[in-house]
Formats: C-alpha cells, structure tokens, sequence
C-alpha cells in the first residue's frame, strides 16, 4: 500500500481540501508512479462540483498526469524504473469488447476504469486520480513520455491534447482543409496547435475578439468572431470541419452554418443543457455532427511521440496544489492560458 | 400559355380549394406535362398550413409527380412526346455553384427553385406544384419514367423514394450493415424496400406494435418498439445507420443509444420542434448525426432505372381531387399505408 498525499472534493458543494489515503498494494503487473505534473481539466469542476450529477465523494480529480516509475510489479517489464510515463483519463478497461480490441479503449462497451469518479475493473473500489503524490496503475495503461519536452506543459496532452488530436487524426484533417477551431481554451489551443502542424487552414472562431492575438501567435491563419452577424454572414459554408470545444451553452445552429455541405462539426466539449439541433441545419446541406472522446492508448502514445517530435505542448501556469480552488474560479472565468498545471511537489 | 386546372391553398388556415392559372409559355428547353399522378407528402401539410412559416399564397403543393409530355420547345431533345417523365421537389438550380457542377443540385448554393412554394430563377416568378393538370419545367428537371411500373405508385419515389434511396447509397449502406428505419410511414416503407434490396439487415423502429406485420411484408428482418424500454435496451449499440423519418416530436437521444460506435443517424423528418442532442448521446460512442435532403437529377434518374429493374414502387392510396383536405386529416392520424396519390384525371 501506497501512503499518498492528495486533494479531494468532500462534497459537490465545498472547496477542495488535503486528503491522506493509501494506493493499492502494487499489483503483479503495475507500476508505482510518482506524480511529477497533474494538469486542470474543465471536467474536474464539474465532477468535483457534482455538476454532471454522477460524482461520488471523497474524489480527487486529476486526469492529466505526468510520473515517474519508482517501483514495478513482477510481471511488469514495459517500463523501467526511473522512466517517465503519463496517465489520462482511464487507468483499465475490460479489454475484451471489441473498442478494446481495435485499440480504442476509450470507447470501452464493457467497463471503463476512468482515472477518478469511477472504479476499478471489479466495479466496486473507487479510482483516484492526479491530484496527488502517488499513483499505481496497470503498466499498460502509463504511457512513455519523452525526456525532452518541458514537463509541466506535457501533462495537458494527456486530456486536452488527445481529445483534439484524436479527431483531427479519425477523420484525416490536413492539407487543403478548412478547420475552424470552436472556443480558445485548454481543448481549442491544442486543437490549433495541432490543425496547424497537420497542415490545415485554421480559423479560430470565439465570442471574444480580444483572443485575436494569441490566436495568431499559437499558428492560427484566421480569426472569426462569432458574434459578429457580418463577418459570420461572410463565412458561411467556409468550413470543412468545425472542433467545437466550447462547455458553455451555445447557439449550435449558428456554428453548423458555418460548415460546407458534407462537411462536420466535431463535439468534444459538454455544456450543461443539451443543445438544440434544428434538422434545418443539417438535411440542406448533408452535414454532419459527430462525437469524439479523448483517444486510444495507442493513438495516445502516437500523439505524445509526435509531440516530442515536433515540439509541441501545451501553454501552461504551473501552481501550487494550496491555489487549486482560485485556479477553478478563475477558469470559470476563462482567465487561464491555457492551462493550470499542479506542481505535484507542493503535495509533500 | 398553358390553361391549368389546380387545387390551391389560399392561405395558412384554409382547406385547398379549386384554382385556375396558366402554366408559364413553353421556353426553348422546356417540355409541358399531362400530369398523370401527383403523390401527397406530408410537407405539403406542412407548406399548405404554413407551419413551417415560409409559405406564399396561393401554393398550388405537389412535387411527386408523374405526366407524359404533351409539347417541348425548340431545342428540347431529352424526351420525346408521348413520353412518361417524372418531376420531383425541384424544377431548377443556379447550374453554376460546385453543388450543381456535382450532380447534386438539391443542394444548390445559388437559388433552387423548388417544385411549389418556391420561385424561378428569376427569384420572383412563383412556383406551382402537381396537385394540378399540367406543368411547364426546363426538360432537364423531367426525369425518364419506365412503363413498365404502375405509374400512380411510381409517383412517391420521386420525394419519399429518393429521400431514403441517397443517403443509403451516400453511405454505402448494405449487406453486412443493420440498418434501422424510424417510422413506417411514406419514406420509411420506402426505406425498408431499398435498405432489403440493397442487402442490409433492417429493423423498423417505430411506437406503434401494430405496425408489424407490415414492416414483415414489406421484407423487414426485425421490428422493434421504441417504447418498450427492455427491449429498447436489448437493442442498445446495434445499429450501423438508422434513418430517422419520423416528422413528430421525438427523443433523439433515445435513438442514438441504439447506434453502435462510429454509426450514423441520418435525418430525414423535420420535427416541428428541433430536438435536444445530448453530447454524451454522441461523444462516448464517436457516434454522428447526419442530414440528408432528396437527391440530384442523376442520383434520382438511377433511383428510378434501379426501380424499374427491381419492380419497386411505393404502397398507394389513389385518390380524387376532391378528397385532398380528407387525405390531409388521416395522413395527420396516420391513417395511410403508405402514400396518398392523386389520380390528376379528376382534376379535369
């Protein structure tokens, strides 16, 4: 058993406060991690703050982890100690449906272990996750991560940066594509970093002009503010895709007419009221909305490789774990870029 | 100058009434037609009654039509006199924007001019549809109509045929695919006939129990009651497409749940209301929402050769003029297997 030092919701209404627990005795094929990096995700303020309604307490958030190996069970081999590794959004699978089978775990139609606010394979023992010292997974599901980026800026990729990359790779978005890219949080400057280096015309498209700047200086070629009535007019059909990362509500129909004929608007941010869908912004034109969630632990691995490749990460304000309830009002407040990142030492 | 005995709706609350016009002089490229038969789609109501709040008075509706040509101008070569054509929901397009140059002019970027309720390219001059005795298009929007098939039941392919015929040959929908077609009604049952034909799996979907022994004769392999939860949930991740015709209020997320990761929902009905699509409904799952509107002139052209080779038609109700305002009410109810015909005779 692993003595680890964390913070956790004790309710969907209170502030996130210190927790002592211990990890699971380190099984034949886990490793034991020790948490370096766990960055911010939108989604833990609302299953902290029990806004999906499915949040059991006490709950440490935390899906975007960046570790190292300190210990490893008799089986395991993958990794060495000392290594390097990253853990998102799930820590098992069942491995047996046909989503685990074609590398798309993710999409597990048996059970999923998500990384905190679900449970383990046995459906019963709660799962924690990176907002603390010390975590033990299966082997399998620690990802390598390159010594060579910055590694407070890598931990983000974990979440926000396959959830964009894992679309733009499905549906083969590159050279002589029109992205439009929904929303310049923690999901859309990833999405831009990505769409960019992939070879995508991309078009950042938020309701605040004041994000025109960085928009140009995270790649993006075009900026579009949504609620500009003329400058919308003028794009309408300009878009082959569309990455809606947005998880407050908004007019969708306004966005799908921004999208050519055949063309698709990706969701892969979740507002709290389900969005309205008018058939008229679909049938005239035979456009598409598709879902997508994060991404395989393959297509994961691919992604970290390629950004140790082509030094890509995300932009981070790294912070003390002490400041994490003033980091979530301030991301509400969208006053982050891009995104939080707990220093894992600041647990100790 | 061609003297046209019609029926009309002169405005949004009234009953269709009789109505006399002239159909515009005979063009150079155009043919005039002897209606034979027009088929009643259910947007007809909608147009007629003003429901969708676009309509202009008086709306001759009717864009399922069948008729022989009677006369064509001076450089129309396409079809013979004598010969059986068929008309559907558009009568023209801009021919220049890239959805015309691609064959699929029903998503016309310039002005389409739809069959009624529509305008010509002059973008004033009113459109009028088949519930009439005659009818002047450009021979390029008058399709062949083989004499072999009962002509009267030919009549709903050209709206309810080809609505369901595109989106299941966009898709490639066929053997090896389960396919589900919600509601049985005037596109579903030609749903379930070309879904058969082209070799897939079919399942109606509908909320009405008594509606199975239909879907059997008309060659479904399965029927399924979206009401019934335990069944519903039995059928939970089996579908590769369903098409979705179902023009009344209607929980989309429900249908979702049925689709299998990476399937598609085609919608093809336009509820009044547009429906809530809960993220989760797509994004766990990668599933995707697709519109589909009619199909082009060559697609409906194949549409129609496909059906003469294949002895397919629609199941009809032929009716007089006279009983066009009672068609309307039990269409309302229902009460139709599966498409309301006008014998244009009665018109005279």
């Amino acid at each position: 058993m692993l003595p680890t030092k964390a913070y956790a919701a004790y309710s969907a209404g209170d502030l996130l406060k210190p927790f002592e627990f211990s990890r699971r005795t380190l099984g034949e094929n886990d490793v034991a991690v020790e948490i370096l990096y766990c960055g911010v995700c939108h989604s833990d303020i609302h299953q902290a703050r029990g806004e999906w309604g499915n949040s059991t307490f006490p709950m440490v958030p935390g899906h975007e982890i960046v570790g190292r190996v300190l210990a490893r069970g008799a089986r395991a081999g993958r990794h060495a100690i000392g290594d390097l590794v990253g853990i998102g959004c799930f820590v098992d699978s069942c491995r047996s449906c046909s989503s685990c089978q074609e590398g798309e775990e993710q999409y597990c139609q048996g059970h999923i272990s998500f990384t905190y606010n679900g449970t383990e394979q046995d459906q019963r023992t709660p799962t924690q996750g990176g907002y603390s010292s010390h975590i033990v997974v299966d082997e399998r599901y620690a990802l390598k991560v390159s010594p060579t980026l910055n590694l407070s800026a890598v931990a983000p990729l974990l979440c926000a940066g396959i959830t964009t990359y894992s679309p733009l790779r499905h549906w083969k978005v590159g050279k002589g594509d029109r992205l439009g890219i929904l929303g310049l949080g923690g999901l859309g400057h990833m999405g831009v970093k990505f769409g960019v280096a992939f070879g995508a015309e991309v078009t950042v498209i938020s309701t605040s002009p004041k994000k025109k700047a960085d928009a140009e200086r995270l790649g993006a070629h075009d900026f579009l503010v949504l609620n500009d009535d003329e400058a919308v007019s003028k794009a309408a059909e300009k878009f082959d895709y569309i990455i809606d990362t947005v998880s407050a509500e908004h007019d969708m129909n306004r966005v799908l007419n921004l999208i050519r004929r055949d063309g698709t608007l990706i969701v892969v941010g979740v507002p709290p009221k389900a969005p309205e869908i008018h058939p008229f912004s679909l049938i005239p034109r035979r456009r598409r909305i598709a879902g997508s969630m994060i991404g395989g632990l393959r297509e994961t691995q691919e992604m970290l490789d390629y950004c140790a490749e082509h030094d890509i990460v995300s932009d981070v304000e790294v912070i003390s774990i002490a400041d994490i309830n003033t980091a979530y009002e301030r991301m509400i407040r969208g006053d982050v870029r891009y995104r939080f990142v707990i220093d894992a030492k600041t647990l100790k």
